[in-house]
């Protein structure tokens, strides 16, 4: 390792609490990045097919100039009136069908979905919450709870229900959310909300059929609970179908969430709601989030926007996530290590055969110079998420990288 | 109203959820804001004696070039090793006494206190947790509960002191402390925590006499429980003795939370606690705040503390913050309807006979062109709170505007 590398090490785990941990058996001393690209201390680049927060490539200089130059101008919050927390929530309302009408902004996908879940308990009056069994949902204490990935107990009054990898309709989705409704009754516990990341990224991707999500949304609505989009991951284009991912199911949300790709890495996020959960939750308590629609936040979310359209983002994702799947799934079907390939747009899972085993690919193709995570139970999927920016060439770049890594985990796994 | 004004209103309304509050009874159209000054749609100025976030005053350019120039450069996450949360985090520990050593970073001070009542709660096995009357310590579910300033009722196993606004000594608030643990023992419930916010700004700013809560930290000790500093608004040198609240009441704490005036704007935060806290902490939790602790964030959060430093903020909020005193004290001892003057350095306490008055007083300072709050009780202590690089001119100008608007309002109140 190179010594300042390993110095900057010591450095950081002197300081900084040991309930961070680092990626890979390596860690990745990043010193700068652009587009999809990272660069380590060594001069090693690598491309970024991880990272879900740069949505529009790192470093974007069109969302870099918007927030300079609004920080020069102004930079206060929602309790002075000011033109682009209001901006901001009219594009956002721009992209979401009725009856969502009413925008709260907040610093990050758990402050986010973390009033989402209060405000779901207050309008309903019930505290009953099901989440799915490797949910992901924030770092709040009422959210971790709510998180079953992190491997920490459920909440009071929180359900799971167990995901199938195997592709479900929406009756035997409807079925898993009646359960958990059946569950928590049998507790004396009444339905508040269903809460679903609607990729399901850290259930090891989880897209299709689309339409699936239909059958637990009228479950939940069913019972008096409502249903909860947290589009944190698939949300502002990434499944390359419209912004967001309920639309592929022919859902309307009662809420959205939405956070990390808002502002291309810009601390920014917020909650959308039905106009009438709004009107009634202010009767009953007010909300005022400090940093929360802050003009900088505010300008890189919009110039985020305007980079999605003006470089076809969305459609970038569509036609990227088509090659890398086309591309993927013969390496799927050759590769004894490889079991199922999903997802949607950019944001697509290859089912292994074990957590060590995708762990093991993770680390070649950090060798390899590419960068991808894993998900789902036991960690046994490979969870491939590169910028919406990436071309053509990258994808390339990618799939060779993977079947390159894929051949030398199963030769040392032989 | 300026019609660009009023339509904006109406835009706001439409979009943004109801739960937000504007200040004022004529709210202010914020378009651009420089040093301690707002200026509005029509062209008027506004000396901004309010406002805790912009410490080194607004738009300061050095900050901004160091977010631009991060910007440019690398704007990622803890899970890669990179310099800035490490010199960030080393930053913080050297203002801060041991046994204090290990730092997370979040997004707000609302993630950072979620946190350490959280981990206060994990690490003693305990739940209760003592809270002042009119705290408040942020916006999440589990905060809600222990900010009874909103006017909300007291979350499940939280207790409140009723905070005197005549001084109080070490003896007496340990007193105070001790009651709240009595009472919660009587209900089978153990202590956990005491949080308060060293300057005790919702409370209606109680500064005085130093040292008053070295009684009430020791009490909590005895029983079992930890010391939360909540230095988001006295931190960051806003008290002109040092970068921390607490440093005034010669005490140390088991973990400090700052927020607000870190970045001088950009969302950033931090949670800074013992060794063995974060040590023990790990052991059984990770922790993972995707925008906590990025690149663009530390780095406005490093030349914030430049500016502090080298423009000698500190010693300039106590200078600036005795003129004030001074300047005030007269004026309270001649009015009527002012009865108390609190605070340190440049947060100032204008206790008022009603929070009627006080509203007055603050909408005819807004009318005069000097922008103020009130806190406490009723709300019916004045809230003064500059930026720290206030000059000597701008006090007076605070001065001369605040003798008018008492003036008016004791005219119109007879």
């Amino acid at each position: 390792m190179n010594p300042e590398t390993t110095e900057l090490l010591a450095r950081r785990e002197r300081v900084l609490s040991p309930s961070y941990r680092l990626f890979y058996e390596q860690p990745i001393h990043a010193v700068r990045a652009q587009g999809c690209w990272i660069e380590d201390a060594d001069g090693q680049r690598y491309l970024d097919a991880y990272n879900n927060v740069p949505v529009a490539g790192h470093c974007h200089p069109r969302i870099l100039a918007a927030m300079a130059q609004q920080g020069g101008v102004l930079n206060t919050h929602t309790r002075y009136l000011t033109e682009l927390p209001v901006l901001l929530a009219e594009r956002l309302l721009a992209t979401l069908p009725e009856p969502l009408g009413k925008v709260v902004l907040t610093n990050s996908g758990s402050e986010a979905n973390d009033l989402a879940i209060r405000i779901s308990r207050l309008m309903t009056g019930q505290r009953g919450v099901i989440v799915t069994d490797c949910a992901y949902h924030g770092t709040s204490d009422l959210l971790q709870g709510m998180s079953p990935v992190t491997g920490l107990p459920l909440g009071p009054d929180v359900y799971a229900i167990q995901m199938p990898l195997v592709p479900v309709g929406p009756e035997q989705f409807a079925a898993l959310v009646s359960g958990a409704i059946e569950r928590m009754e049998a507790d004396g516990v009444m339905p508040a909300a269903l809460i679903v990341d609607t990729i399901f990224g850290s259930d090891g991707v989880i897209a299709d059929p689309a339409g699936f999500l239909a059958g637990g949304v009228q479950a939940i609505r069913k019972a008096g609970g409502l249903f909860i989009a947290d589009e944190v991951q698939p949300g502002f284009g990434r499944t390359g179908a419209g912004m967001w991912g309920f639309t592929r199911h022919g859902v309307v949300p009662d809420m959205v969430t939405t956070g990390k790709p808002m502002g291309n890495g810009q601390p920014v996020a917020a909650l959308i709601m039905r106009d009438t959960l709004a009107t009634e939750f202010s009767k009953i308590q007010r909300y005022f989030n400090t940093f929360g629609g802050s003009s900088v936040s505010c300008a890189a979310a919009l110039a985020t926007l305007d980079v999605i359209d003006d470089e076809g983002l969305i459609d970038n994702a569509a036609r990227m996530g088509k090659r890398l799947m086309a591309g993927l799934s013969p390496l799927i079907a050759a590769s004894p290590l490889l079991t199922d390939l999903r997802g949607a747009g950019l944001f697509i899972g290859v089912q292994t055969v074990s957590g060590e085993i995708a762990a093991a690919i993770v680390n070649a193709l950090r060798r390899g110079g590419v960068l991808i995570g894993a998900a789902g139970r036991g960690n046994a999927a490979l969870k491939i998420r590169p910028p919406l920016a990436i071309s053509e060439s990258e994808t390339g770049q990618l799939l060779e990288a993977f079947a390159r890594a894929v051949n030398e985990v199963q030769r040392s796994n032989k």
